[in-house]
Protein backbone atom coordinates (compact mmCIF):
# COMPACT_ATOMS: atom_id res chain seq x y z
CA UNK A 1 0.00 0.00 0.00
CA UNK A 2 1.40 3.53 -0.96
CA UNK A 3 -1.07 6.13 0.18
CA UNK A 4 -0.34 9.55 -1.79
CA UNK A 5 -1.57 13.06 -1.48
CA UNK A 6 -2.05 15.57 -4.75
CA UNK A 7 -3.60 18.77 -4.35
CA UNK A 8 -5.76 19.32 -6.62
CA UNK A 9 -6.99 23.03 -7.87
CA UNK A 10 -10.05 23.15 -9.66
CA UNK A 11 -12.47 25.99 -10.60
CA UNK A 12 -16.22 26.91 -9.77
CA UNK A 13 -18.16 29.60 -9.20
CA UNK A 14 -15.78 31.95 -6.67
CA UNK A 15 -12.70 29.41 -7.54
CA UNK A 16 -10.30 28.88 -8.07
CA UNK A 17 -10.68 25.94 -5.46
CA UNK A 18 -8.04 24.05 -3.97
CA UNK A 19 -8.71 20.22 -3.19
CA UNK A 20 -6.72 16.85 -2.05
CA UNK A 21 -6.74 13.57 -3.75
CA UNK A 22 -5.76 10.63 -1.62
CA UNK A 23 -5.18 7.33 -3.16
CA UNK A 24 -3.15 4.29 -2.84
CA UNK A 25 -0.91 4.50 -6.11
CA UNK A 26 -0.07 0.83 -5.70
CA UNK A 27 -3.35 -0.15 -6.85
CA UNK A 28 -4.69 -0.23 -10.68
CA UNK A 29 -7.44 1.40 -12.41
CA UNK A 30 -10.56 3.16 -11.39
CA UNK A 31 -11.96 2.23 -7.87
CA UNK A 32 -14.92 4.02 -6.58
CA UNK A 33 -14.52 7.58 -4.98
CA UNK A 34 -15.32 9.38 -1.72
CA UNK A 35 -14.90 12.90 -1.42
CA UNK A 36 -15.01 14.64 1.98
CA UNK A 37 -16.85 17.90 2.47
CA UNK A 38 -14.49 19.72 5.54
CA UNK A 39 -16.14 21.35 8.94
CA UNK A 40 -16.36 24.89 9.15
CA UNK A 41 -12.76 25.54 9.15
CA UNK A 42 -12.44 23.75 5.74
CA UNK A 43 -9.81 21.67 4.26
CA UNK A 44 -6.85 20.85 6.47
CA UNK A 45 -4.85 17.94 7.82
CA UNK A 46 -7.65 16.56 9.35
CA UNK A 47 -9.23 16.18 6.31
CA UNK A 48 -6.77 14.23 4.80
CA UNK A 49 -5.99 11.88 7.44
CA UNK A 50 -9.87 10.99 6.65
CA UNK A 51 -8.71 10.66 3.29
CA UNK A 52 -5.95 8.16 3.92
CA UNK A 53 -8.40 5.88 5.94
CA UNK A 54 -10.65 5.73 3.08
CA UNK A 55 -7.47 5.19 0.58
CA UNK A 56 -6.53 2.64 2.81
CA UNK A 57 -10.04 1.16 2.21
CA UNK A 58 -9.54 0.92 -1.51
CA UNK A 59 -11.21 4.38 -2.12
CA UNK A 60 -10.24 7.14 -4.17
CA UNK A 61 -10.16 9.75 -1.45
CA UNK A 62 -10.98 13.60 -2.24
CA UNK A 63 -10.82 16.33 0.40
CA UNK A 64 -13.15 19.30 -1.10
CA UNK A 65 -12.73 22.80 -1.15
CA UNK A 66 -15.94 24.81 -1.04
CA UNK A 67 -14.39 28.26 0.04
CA UNK A 68 -11.41 28.88 -2.30
CA UNK A 69 -7.94 28.34 -2.17
CA UNK A 70 -6.45 30.06 0.49
CA UNK A 71 -9.51 30.66 2.53
CA UNK A 72 -8.90 28.29 5.59
CA UNK A 73 -9.20 29.00 9.38
CA UNK A 74 -8.88 27.57 12.25
CA UNK A 75 -10.30 27.41 15.77
CA UNK A 76 -8.08 30.06 17.00
CA UNK A 77 -8.74 32.77 14.25
CA UNK A 78 -10.77 35.44 15.21
CA UNK A 79 -13.63 34.23 13.18
CA UNK A 80 -13.53 30.60 12.50
CA UNK A 81 -17.45 30.80 10.38
CA UNK A 82 -16.41 33.69 8.03
CA UNK A 83 -16.08 31.31 5.58
CA UNK A 84 -19.13 29.17 6.59
CA UNK A 85 -21.47 32.04 6.83
CA UNK A 86 -21.20 33.15 3.63
CA UNK A 87 -22.53 29.76 2.20
CA UNK A 88 -25.00 29.47 4.56
CA UNK A 89 -26.33 32.85 3.12
CA UNK A 90 -26.31 31.23 0.01
CA UNK A 91 -26.82 27.74 -0.30
CA UNK A 92 -26.99 27.60 -3.90
CA UNK A 93 -23.50 28.56 -4.29
CA UNK A 94 -23.11 26.35 -1.75
CA UNK A 95 -24.70 23.38 -3.97
CA UNK A 96 -22.91 25.03 -6.95
CA UNK A 97 -19.70 24.92 -5.31
CA UNK A 98 -20.55 21.09 -4.33
CA UNK A 99 -21.38 20.14 -7.92
CA UNK A 100 -18.32 21.58 -9.31
CA UNK A 101 -16.26 19.33 -6.60
CA UNK A 102 -17.99 16.27 -7.38
CA UNK A 103 -16.99 17.28 -11.33
CA UNK A 104 -13.67 17.27 -10.25
CA UNK A 105 -13.52 14.13 -7.70
CA UNK A 106 -14.94 12.68 -10.83
CA UNK A 107 -12.23 13.97 -13.15
CA UNK A 108 -9.72 12.39 -11.12
CA UNK A 109 -7.82 9.18 -13.24
CA UNK A 110 -8.37 6.93 -10.53
CA UNK A 111 -11.80 7.50 -9.51
CA UNK A 112 -14.13 5.15 -11.42
CA UNK A 113 -17.30 8.14 -12.23
CA UNK A 114 -20.06 5.48 -11.86
CA UNK A 115 -19.36 5.10 -8.64
CA UNK A 116 -19.11 7.88 -6.04
CA UNK A 117 -20.10 9.08 -3.00
CA UNK A 118 -19.67 12.16 -0.34
CA UNK A 119 -19.44 12.44 3.59
CA UNK A 120 -19.05 15.15 5.33
CA UNK A 121 -18.38 16.38 8.78
CA UNK A 122 -20.66 19.26 10.83
CA UNK A 123 -20.73 21.93 8.18
CA UNK A 124 -19.63 19.42 5.88
CA UNK A 125 -22.06 17.17 7.46
CA UNK A 126 -24.73 19.78 5.91
CA UNK A 127 -23.17 20.13 2.64
CA UNK A 128 -23.74 16.74 1.84
CA UNK A 129 -26.71 16.71 3.01
CA UNK A 130 -27.72 19.46 0.78
CA UNK A 131 -25.58 17.84 -2.08
CA UNK A 132 -28.22 14.65 -2.12
CA UNK A 133 -31.28 17.37 -1.97
CA UNK A 134 -29.83 19.40 -5.23
CA UNK A 135 -29.49 16.23 -6.91
CA UNK A 136 -25.90 15.97 -7.38
CA UNK A 137 -24.83 12.66 -8.94
CA UNK A 138 -23.22 10.31 -6.14
CA UNK A 139 -25.11 7.22 -5.57
CA UNK A 140 -25.08 8.47 -1.76
CA UNK A 141 -23.69 10.98 1.19
CA UNK A 142 -23.30 10.32 4.97
CA UNK A 143 -22.93 13.26 7.20
CA UNK A 144 -21.16 13.18 10.13
CA UNK A 145 -22.79 15.77 13.31
CA UNK A 146 -24.60 17.74 10.22
CA UNK A 147 -26.98 20.49 10.34
CA UNK A 148 -30.39 19.80 8.87
CA UNK A 149 -32.12 23.26 8.35
CA UNK A 150 -33.37 23.03 4.48
CA UNK A 151 -32.23 25.30 1.72
CA UNK A 152 -34.55 28.13 0.71
CA UNK A 153 -34.36 26.58 -2.85
CA UNK A 154 -36.97 24.21 -4.20
CA UNK A 155 -35.00 21.16 -5.21
CA UNK A 156 -35.92 18.29 -7.11
CA UNK A 157 -37.84 15.20 -5.71
CA UNK A 158 -37.36 11.97 -5.78
CA UNK A 159 -34.24 12.51 -4.21
CA UNK A 160 -31.93 9.89 -5.59
CA UNK A 161 -28.88 9.67 -3.65
CA UNK A 162 -29.22 7.67 -0.71
CA UNK A 163 -28.18 9.17 2.82
CA UNK A 164 -26.81 7.51 5.81
CA UNK A 165 -26.86 10.04 8.50
CA UNK A 166 -24.75 9.85 11.82
CA UNK A 167 -26.27 12.20 14.44
CA UNK A 168 -25.03 12.60 18.20
CA UNK A 169 -28.46 12.85 19.96
CA UNK A 170 -27.22 15.58 22.89
CA UNK A 171 -26.02 17.86 19.49
CA UNK A 172 -27.33 21.46 20.31
CA UNK A 173 -27.14 22.22 16.30
CA UNK A 174 -29.47 19.36 15.28
CA UNK A 175 -32.18 19.19 18.43
CA UNK A 176 -34.76 16.48 18.27
CA UNK A 177 -37.13 18.41 16.47
CA UNK A 178 -34.31 19.15 13.83
CA UNK A 179 -34.33 15.43 13.51
CA UNK A 180 -38.15 14.95 13.03
CA UNK A 181 -38.05 17.26 10.95
CA UNK A 182 -35.42 15.82 8.62
CA UNK A 183 -36.91 12.77 9.08
CA UNK A 184 -40.22 14.22 7.81
CA UNK A 185 -38.62 16.00 4.63
CA UNK A 186 -36.63 13.27 3.35
CA UNK A 187 -39.46 11.13 3.43
CA UNK A 188 -41.55 13.73 1.67
CA UNK A 189 -38.84 14.06 -0.84
CA UNK A 190 -39.02 10.24 -1.89
CA UNK A 191 -35.27 9.44 -0.34
CA UNK A 192 -33.93 6.26 0.79
CA UNK A 193 -32.86 7.71 4.05
CA UNK A 194 -31.28 5.84 7.35
CA UNK A 195 -30.79 8.22 10.39
CA UNK A 196 -28.58 6.37 13.02
CA UNK A 197 -28.59 8.51 16.47
CA UNK A 198 -25.75 8.03 19.29
CA UNK A 199 -27.09 8.42 22.86
CA UNK A 200 -25.09 10.59 24.88
CA UNK A 201 -22.94 11.71 21.92
CA UNK A 202 -23.21 16.14 21.14
CA UNK A 203 -21.54 17.87 18.18
CA UNK A 204 -17.92 17.12 16.97
CA UNK A 205 -18.55 13.47 18.07
CA UNK A 206 -15.46 12.52 14.96
CA UNK A 207 -13.24 15.22 16.18
CA UNK A 208 -10.49 13.94 18.65
CA UNK A 209 -9.44 17.39 19.35
CA UNK A 210 -12.51 18.69 20.50
CA UNK A 211 -12.22 18.10 24.30
CA UNK A 212 -15.26 17.62 26.77
CA UNK A 213 -16.51 20.67 28.57
CA UNK A 214 -15.23 23.55 26.75
CA UNK A 215 -18.01 23.53 24.39
CA UNK A 216 -21.37 22.41 25.88
CA UNK A 217 -22.41 19.70 23.50
CA UNK A 218 -19.44 19.56 21.54
CA UNK A 219 -17.04 16.70 21.95
CA UNK A 220 -15.48 14.03 20.88
CA UNK A 221 -16.75 10.78 21.79
CA UNK A 222 -15.00 7.13 20.74
CA UNK A 223 -18.12 5.17 20.55
CA UNK A 224 -20.14 7.04 18.22
CA UNK A 225 -17.08 8.01 15.99
CA UNK A 226 -15.99 4.41 16.24
CA UNK A 227 -19.73 3.22 15.44
CA UNK A 228 -20.61 6.02 12.59
CA UNK A 229 -17.01 4.96 10.95
CA UNK A 230 -18.24 1.18 10.57
CA UNK A 231 -21.72 2.09 9.64
CA UNK A 232 -20.20 4.10 6.80
CA UNK A 233 -17.93 1.30 5.87
CA UNK A 234 -21.35 -0.87 5.48
CA UNK A 235 -23.15 1.98 3.60
CA UNK A 236 -20.25 2.38 1.01
CA UNK A 237 -20.03 -1.65 0.56
CA UNK A 238 -23.76 -1.55 0.18
CA UNK A 239 -23.50 1.43 -2.67
CA UNK A 240 -21.01 0.47 -4.37
CA UNK A 241 -21.93 -3.44 -4.22
CA UNK B 1 -21.50 -26.51 9.87
CA UNK B 2 -24.29 -28.49 11.15
CA UNK B 3 -26.66 -26.54 12.76
CA UNK B 4 -29.02 -28.37 15.39
CA UNK B 5 -32.40 -27.36 17.61
CA UNK B 6 -33.21 -28.59 20.64
CA UNK B 7 -36.53 -27.53 22.54
CA UNK B 8 -35.47 -26.57 26.67
CA UNK B 9 -38.01 -26.48 29.04
CA UNK B 10 -37.60 -24.39 31.97
CA UNK B 11 -38.88 -22.88 34.36
CA UNK B 12 -40.06 -19.51 35.81
CA UNK B 13 -43.11 -17.59 36.65
CA UNK B 14 -46.17 -19.11 35.21
CA UNK B 15 -43.98 -21.60 33.86
CA UNK B 16 -43.20 -24.01 32.43
CA UNK B 17 -42.10 -22.48 29.14
CA UNK B 18 -40.43 -23.84 26.08
CA UNK B 19 -37.85 -22.57 24.27
CA UNK B 20 -35.82 -23.68 22.13
CA UNK B 21 -31.81 -24.03 21.30
CA UNK B 22 -29.93 -23.30 18.70
CA UNK B 23 -26.52 -24.08 17.92
CA UNK B 24 -24.03 -25.54 15.29
CA UNK B 25 -22.96 -28.63 17.15
CA UNK B 26 -19.38 -28.44 14.84
CA UNK B 27 -18.22 -25.94 16.58
CA UNK B 28 -16.63 -26.89 20.02
CA UNK B 29 -16.64 -25.42 23.50
CA UNK B 30 -18.79 -22.95 24.58
CA UNK B 31 -19.37 -19.72 22.88
CA UNK B 32 -21.56 -16.28 23.09
CA UNK B 33 -25.29 -16.51 23.38
CA UNK B 34 -28.39 -15.08 21.87
CA UNK B 35 -31.47 -14.96 23.27
CA UNK B 36 -34.21 -14.28 20.53
CA UNK B 37 -37.44 -13.14 21.90
CA UNK B 38 -40.46 -13.73 19.28
CA UNK B 39 -43.23 -10.88 18.89
CA UNK B 40 -46.86 -11.26 19.88
CA UNK B 41 -47.34 -14.76 18.48
CA UNK B 42 -44.84 -16.31 20.77
CA UNK B 43 -42.30 -18.83 19.68
CA UNK B 44 -42.56 -20.00 15.99
CA UNK B 45 -40.72 -21.25 13.29
CA UNK B 46 -39.53 -17.93 11.59
CA UNK B 47 -37.74 -17.54 15.22
CA UNK B 48 -35.94 -20.73 14.62
CA UNK B 49 -34.78 -19.56 11.40
CA UNK B 50 -33.32 -16.50 13.02
CA UNK B 51 -31.81 -18.78 15.55
CA UNK B 52 -30.09 -20.73 12.60
CA UNK B 53 -28.76 -17.48 10.97
CA UNK B 54 -27.26 -16.84 14.50
CA UNK B 55 -25.87 -19.77 14.86
CA UNK B 56 -24.26 -19.88 11.38
CA UNK B 57 -22.47 -16.61 12.82
CA UNK B 58 -21.04 -18.79 15.25
CA UNK B 59 -23.50 -17.98 18.15
CA UNK B 60 -25.79 -20.08 20.61
CA UNK B 61 -29.08 -18.99 20.00
CA UNK B 62 -32.22 -19.11 22.26
CA UNK B 63 -35.69 -18.94 21.39
CA UNK B 64 -37.19 -17.91 24.57
CA UNK B 65 -40.57 -18.40 25.83
CA UNK B 66 -41.99 -15.62 27.84
CA UNK B 67 -45.94 -17.18 27.29
CA UNK B 68 -45.91 -20.43 28.35
CA UNK B 69 -45.80 -23.95 27.00
CA UNK B 70 -48.10 -24.49 24.42
CA UNK B 71 -49.74 -20.58 24.56
CA UNK B 72 -49.12 -19.34 20.93
CA UNK B 73 -51.25 -17.52 18.55
CA UNK B 74 -51.19 -17.30 14.44
CA UNK B 75 -52.36 -14.10 12.83
CA UNK B 76 -55.44 -15.77 11.71
CA UNK B 77 -56.52 -16.85 16.05
CA UNK B 78 -59.73 -15.15 17.57
CA UNK B 79 -57.62 -13.05 19.50
CA UNK B 80 -53.35 -12.80 18.31
CA UNK B 81 -52.39 -10.76 21.18
CA UNK B 82 -53.91 -12.42 23.89
CA UNK B 83 -50.66 -13.80 25.83
CA UNK B 84 -49.10 -10.43 24.94
CA UNK B 85 -51.76 -8.34 26.29
CA UNK B 86 -51.31 -10.18 30.02
CA UNK B 87 -47.87 -9.09 29.96
CA UNK B 88 -48.66 -5.51 28.83
CA UNK B 89 -50.67 -5.59 31.84
CA UNK B 90 -48.06 -7.05 34.32
CA UNK B 91 -44.82 -5.59 33.15
CA UNK B 92 -43.00 -7.00 36.27
CA UNK B 93 -43.70 -10.28 35.62
CA UNK B 94 -42.33 -9.51 32.14
CA UNK B 95 -39.55 -8.94 33.49
CA UNK B 96 -39.27 -11.91 35.65
CA UNK B 97 -39.85 -14.37 32.71
CA UNK B 98 -37.30 -12.74 30.99
CA UNK B 99 -35.16 -13.45 33.79
CA UNK B 100 -35.85 -16.48 33.87
CA UNK B 101 -35.31 -17.03 30.34
CA UNK B 102 -31.55 -15.58 30.20
CA UNK B 103 -31.18 -18.11 32.68
CA UNK B 104 -32.21 -20.73 30.69
CA UNK B 105 -29.91 -20.23 28.41
CA UNK B 106 -26.97 -19.44 30.15
CA UNK B 107 -27.53 -23.10 31.59
CA UNK B 108 -27.19 -24.42 27.87
CA UNK B 109 -23.62 -26.13 27.93
CA UNK B 110 -22.68 -24.35 24.52
CA UNK B 111 -23.37 -20.72 26.06
CA UNK B 112 -20.51 -18.95 27.82
CA UNK B 113 -22.54 -16.65 30.70
CA UNK B 114 -20.35 -14.30 30.36
CA UNK B 115 -20.75 -13.51 26.81
CA UNK B 116 -24.51 -12.97 25.90
CA UNK B 117 -27.12 -10.59 24.37
CA UNK B 118 -30.51 -10.66 23.95
CA UNK B 119 -32.43 -9.65 20.03
CA UNK B 120 -36.18 -9.36 20.17
CA UNK B 121 -39.09 -8.26 17.48
CA UNK B 122 -42.13 -5.95 17.79
CA UNK B 123 -42.95 -7.15 21.55
CA UNK B 124 -39.62 -9.33 21.60
CA UNK B 125 -38.32 -5.21 20.93
CA UNK B 126 -40.23 -4.01 24.00
CA UNK B 127 -39.10 -6.88 26.03
CA UNK B 128 -35.49 -6.97 25.25
CA UNK B 129 -35.79 -2.97 25.98
CA UNK B 130 -37.48 -3.70 28.96
CA UNK B 131 -34.81 -6.72 30.02
CA UNK B 132 -31.95 -3.77 29.89
CA UNK B 133 -34.54 -1.31 32.21
CA UNK B 134 -34.39 -3.93 34.16
CA UNK B 135 -30.55 -5.04 34.78
CA UNK B 136 -30.62 -7.98 33.19
CA UNK B 137 -27.81 -9.32 32.63
CA UNK B 138 -26.76 -9.82 29.11
CA UNK B 139 -24.05 -7.63 27.53
CA UNK B 140 -26.70 -5.83 25.34
CA UNK B 141 -29.74 -5.72 23.36
CA UNK B 142 -31.03 -5.30 20.07
CA UNK B 143 -34.80 -4.76 19.64
CA UNK B 144 -36.39 -4.58 15.95
CA UNK B 145 -39.36 -2.41 15.62
CA UNK B 146 -40.16 -2.17 18.77
CA UNK B 147 -42.58 -0.52 21.19
CA UNK B 148 -41.08 2.05 23.78
CA UNK B 149 -43.17 2.74 26.44
CA UNK B 150 -41.42 2.70 29.90
CA UNK B 151 -42.73 0.20 32.10
CA UNK B 152 -44.74 1.03 35.46
CA UNK B 153 -41.81 -0.11 38.06
CA UNK B 154 -38.66 1.54 38.86
CA UNK B 155 -35.63 0.36 37.33
CA UNK B 156 -31.98 0.39 38.88
CA UNK B 157 -30.01 2.63 36.51
CA UNK B 158 -27.29 2.87 35.11
CA UNK B 159 -28.78 0.83 32.67
CA UNK B 160 -25.61 -1.47 32.07
CA UNK B 161 -26.61 -3.18 28.94
CA UNK B 162 -25.98 -1.75 25.54
CA UNK B 163 -29.23 -1.23 23.19
CA UNK B 164 -29.27 -0.96 19.64
CA UNK B 165 -33.11 0.24 18.84
CA UNK B 166 -33.74 -0.30 14.69
CA UNK B 167 -36.68 1.47 14.10
CA UNK B 168 -39.00 2.01 11.11
CA UNK B 169 -39.54 5.79 10.69
CA UNK B 170 -43.17 5.00 10.15
CA UNK B 171 -43.99 2.78 12.53
CA UNK B 172 -47.63 3.57 13.62
CA UNK B 173 -46.95 2.09 16.81
CA UNK B 174 -43.89 4.10 18.05
CA UNK B 175 -44.50 7.32 16.74
CA UNK B 176 -41.63 10.71 16.62
CA UNK B 177 -42.70 11.29 19.82
CA UNK B 178 -42.05 7.83 21.49
CA UNK B 179 -38.50 7.87 20.02
CA UNK B 180 -37.79 11.43 21.38
CA UNK B 181 -39.01 9.86 24.69
CA UNK B 182 -37.22 6.69 24.51
CA UNK B 183 -34.23 8.55 23.85
CA UNK B 184 -34.90 10.47 26.75
CA UNK B 185 -35.18 8.13 29.07
CA UNK B 186 -32.47 5.76 28.09
CA UNK B 187 -30.35 9.15 28.22
CA UNK B 188 -31.38 9.67 32.03
CA UNK B 189 -31.12 6.34 32.39
CA UNK B 190 -27.00 6.67 31.99
CA UNK B 191 -26.93 3.65 29.47
CA UNK B 192 -24.88 3.25 26.06
CA UNK B 193 -27.49 3.96 23.58
CA UNK B 194 -27.99 3.77 19.41
CA UNK B 195 -31.26 4.29 17.21
CA UNK B 196 -31.39 3.28 14.08
CA UNK B 197 -34.42 4.84 12.25
CA UNK B 198 -35.12 3.55 8.66
CA UNK B 199 -36.78 6.03 6.64
CA UNK B 200 -39.85 4.68 4.47
CA UNK B 201 -39.77 1.25 6.40
CA UNK B 202 -42.76 0.63 9.09
CA UNK B 203 -43.88 -1.80 11.95
CA UNK B 204 -42.88 -5.41 11.50
CA UNK B 205 -40.09 -4.53 8.71
CA UNK B 206 -38.18 -7.54 9.34
CA UNK B 207 -41.15 -10.12 8.70
CA UNK B 208 -41.32 -11.55 5.12
CA UNK B 209 -44.65 -12.40 5.78
CA UNK B 210 -46.29 -9.26 6.13
CA UNK B 211 -47.31 -7.65 2.89
CA UNK B 212 -47.88 -4.01 2.42
CA UNK B 213 -51.02 -2.38 2.40
CA UNK B 214 -52.67 -4.82 4.13
CA UNK B 215 -52.84 -3.06 7.23
CA UNK B 216 -51.39 0.43 7.42
CA UNK B 217 -47.59 1.32 8.71
CA UNK B 218 -46.77 -2.30 8.97
CA UNK B 219 -44.78 -4.09 5.58
CA UNK B 220 -41.38 -6.01 5.26
CA UNK B 221 -39.08 -3.72 4.17
CA UNK B 222 -36.13 -5.28 2.40
CA UNK B 223 -33.81 -2.66 3.02
CA UNK B 224 -34.47 -2.02 6.51
CA UNK B 225 -34.49 -5.69 7.36
CA UNK B 226 -30.89 -6.06 5.72
CA UNK B 227 -29.43 -3.09 6.95
CA UNK B 228 -30.63 -3.79 10.53
CA UNK B 229 -29.39 -7.36 10.51
CA UNK B 230 -26.17 -6.07 9.28
CA UNK B 231 -26.01 -3.41 11.86
CA UNK B 232 -26.75 -6.34 14.67
CA UNK B 233 -23.97 -8.14 13.37
CA UNK B 234 -21.51 -5.35 13.88
CA UNK B 235 -23.19 -4.52 17.78
CA UNK B 236 -22.96 -8.12 18.65
CA UNK B 237 -19.18 -7.84 17.26
CA UNK B 238 -18.64 -5.41 19.51
CA UNK B 239 -20.13 -6.61 22.57
CA UNK B 240 -18.30 -9.83 22.40
CA UNK B 241 -14.67 -8.06 21.34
Amino acid sequence: MAIDRQTIVYDGPGGPFEGVAVTDSDLDGPRPGVMIVPNVLGAKEEDSVVGERLAALGYAAFVADVYGQGKRTTRESPNPAVYMAELNADRALLRDRLFASVAAMKALPDVDGAKTAAIGYCFGGKSVIDLARAGGEVLGVVAFHGIFDAPDYDYPTPITAKLLICHGWDDPLAPPEAVTGLAAELTRAGADWQLHAHGNAGHAFTDETMAAGVRPGFAYDANAARRSWKAMRDFLAELFG
